[in-house]
């Protein structure tokens, strides 16, 4: 018995919102005073940092509920299943469908039963359901359909990672040039064929690091809304980041019994460019190695940090043969890398 | 190997809102229309259907994640284990933290996440995640974690379902009167032990039923107040759960073996009297039988339906002794049954 992927989609909204677009906004400080730089350095700056040259936005009239069945529809196609023979639909997202003209996150019915309704399943032993795990929900969901093949409760699985973070970003805040939206879905199943989930590991860092990516006001002080957005301690996370999430990669690949030297992609969430770089770095020098060159596909440049969209969109465009001079192919080595709110962190050794 | 829950635990807020405090709430149809029948008349009918007497609010100060922790610190102190023993926290709930000043969901970090925070676990294996399946989120939340010791990639894990019901409520809906606040958790570990989780059964029915709960706006139709609040079509699921939920609770029993004559209590989601009671009567019917009495534990008068928290809420009371004329002894079967939004509906065969 193999538990593989047997088919892939992703959603890419159409709505480009270039580094360009932010030249005449008003950043500010945490304490909401304003930044002594004008926009253009801002801007270039964030762009050296995180390698981020452009986002999309979900059209207004579109929820993270509609992008998820998008990219689903495209997993299930390209799985060749009938769908009425799905066991489970896994929803990994962070903040609901937030409709674009409200600030409420619509988390009931949850999105699970509604893509499974978009998707016009009829079979009611499918069951659908959401889980909440940080940018690392989809590769935990991953996990999750695993299990449940494992446990002989499931053949088959739809797994999907949607979000629109533009619908809680705080435009006075410079960290929101970072978020993206989009979804990503795979189909798992239980297989004959050779390959497929070698080794997995997570865990949850929540001592002291709980709240590093959280809920918070405003940057503008200057104002009655007490609405608050996404907020994050980018310094702490990429500390925490560095330290954790290359020892975290090589339990899990030692676990699995491959050799570093046989992984040929690692297909990291794309939260920053430089942070995954130092990331990656790091896990070889646990190797004593240095980084091989192309091992670390980046789609950040151009689709920015769509949370628990970013890995299976990114898996999704290499396959189809969408992301220039990257390629994966039947029996190579990926390991998939995901860090973020919680905060979590996990990994899978995965043979194609 | 069998799967046993080895602790339980419950949070009552303390804060009680009798039937009486409803005497001045401004009830209207879903047209904006004002209600003929006094207030006296509205809360009595809703009381002879729901047998709901009084419900519980959290304080102000507390929200879901707080509530969640409270009974998870019980939980963890009944199965009398180490905590950092814990290989899972499920946290099932549907509307994350609200807080009481606010109209906003805070889902980030996952509640999972704070809850471990909250109870000071160190351990980072002990993956902490959130669960959103409607009302039925704790007993799938209990499948799911069944489904991670099967897999043999968990021994303890924590199960909670949390809400405050409170916090999203229109106090012009006269279903607002159903809703409550409150926690329950359970500790489920692989053990050596007689009895045990012996069958489980889910369902999501999402093709016509998926918004039958859902987000929507205030039968106040002379308001500014875009925000949205809990609602539900009652009548089409007080069919629905008539039509489907005695069913799964019956192919559940037959898949477990277990003759019905056997089954000491049924543990049903405490939504409303009158429904609750429908479905066993009708459940006992499809084999031919007379629902025995007291075979149905109630808290519903007395606590309300507070979501996923009223299934493990019931079975902590009854353990400890706290619900009149109730017991569950050791060897005891007993049946746990859910249907909320998704629609959802699961069950749990389970020797004692």
């Amino acid at each position: 018995m193999n538990i593989k992927i047997t088919g892939t989609g992703s959603y890419i909204p159409s709505k480009i919102a270039t580094n360009e677009n932010f030249h005449n906004h008003e950043f500010l400080n945490t304490d909401g005073s304003s930044i002594k730089a004008p926009n253009e350095v801002i801007v270039k700056k964030f762009k050296a940092i995180t390698g981020i040259d452009e986002r999309r936005y979900a059209k207004h009239h579109l929820n993270t509920s509609d992008l998820a069945s998008f990219a689903a529809e495209k997993a299930i196609e390209s799985a060749n299943i009938n769908r009425e023979d799905l066991d489970y639909i896994i929803v990994a997202h962070n903040y609901g469908d937030v409709r674009h003209d409200s600030i409420q996150s619509d988390t009931v019915p949850s999105i699970a039963s509604r893509v499974k309704h978009l998707l016009q399943i009829k079979n009611p032993k499918c069951v659908a359901y959401d889980l909440l795990f940080g940018c690392p929900g989809w590769v935990q969901g991953v996990i999750q359909a695993h299990a449940f093949i494992k446990a002989g409760i499931a053949n088959k699985c739809l797994v999907i990672g949607a979000e629109t973070l533009s619908r809680i970003l705080d435009p006075h805040d410079r960290d929101s040039m970072i978020y993206s939206d989009g979804a990503g879905a795979v189909v798992i199943e239980n297989t004959n064929n050779e390959g497929g989930i070698i080794a997995f590991d997570s865990a949850t860092f929540s001592l002291d690091e709980a709240h590093y990516i959280y809920f918070g006001e405003t940057n503008n002080q200057n104002t009655t809304d007490n609405r608050r957005y996404i907020k994050m301690y980018g310094r702490k996370i990429y500390e925490f980041a560095l330290t954790n999430v290359p020892v975290a990669m090589k339990s899990c690949l030692d676990k699995s019994g491959v050799d570093i030297t046989q992984v040929k992609k690692i297909l990291i969430h794309q939260a920053n460019e430089k942070m995954d770089e130092a990331i990656v770095k790091r896990f070889y020098e646990l190797y004593n190695m240095e980084m091989p060159e192309g091992i670390m596909p980046m789609s950040i440049g151009k689709l920015g940090n769509s949370s628990v969209a970013t890995v299976p969109t990114l898996y999704d465009i290499i396959l189809k043969g969408n992301l220039e001079n990257q390629e994966i192919n039947e029996g190579d080595i990926i390991l998939f890398a995901s860090v973020g709110a919680g905060m979590n962190i996990n990994a899978i050794v995965y043979k194609q």
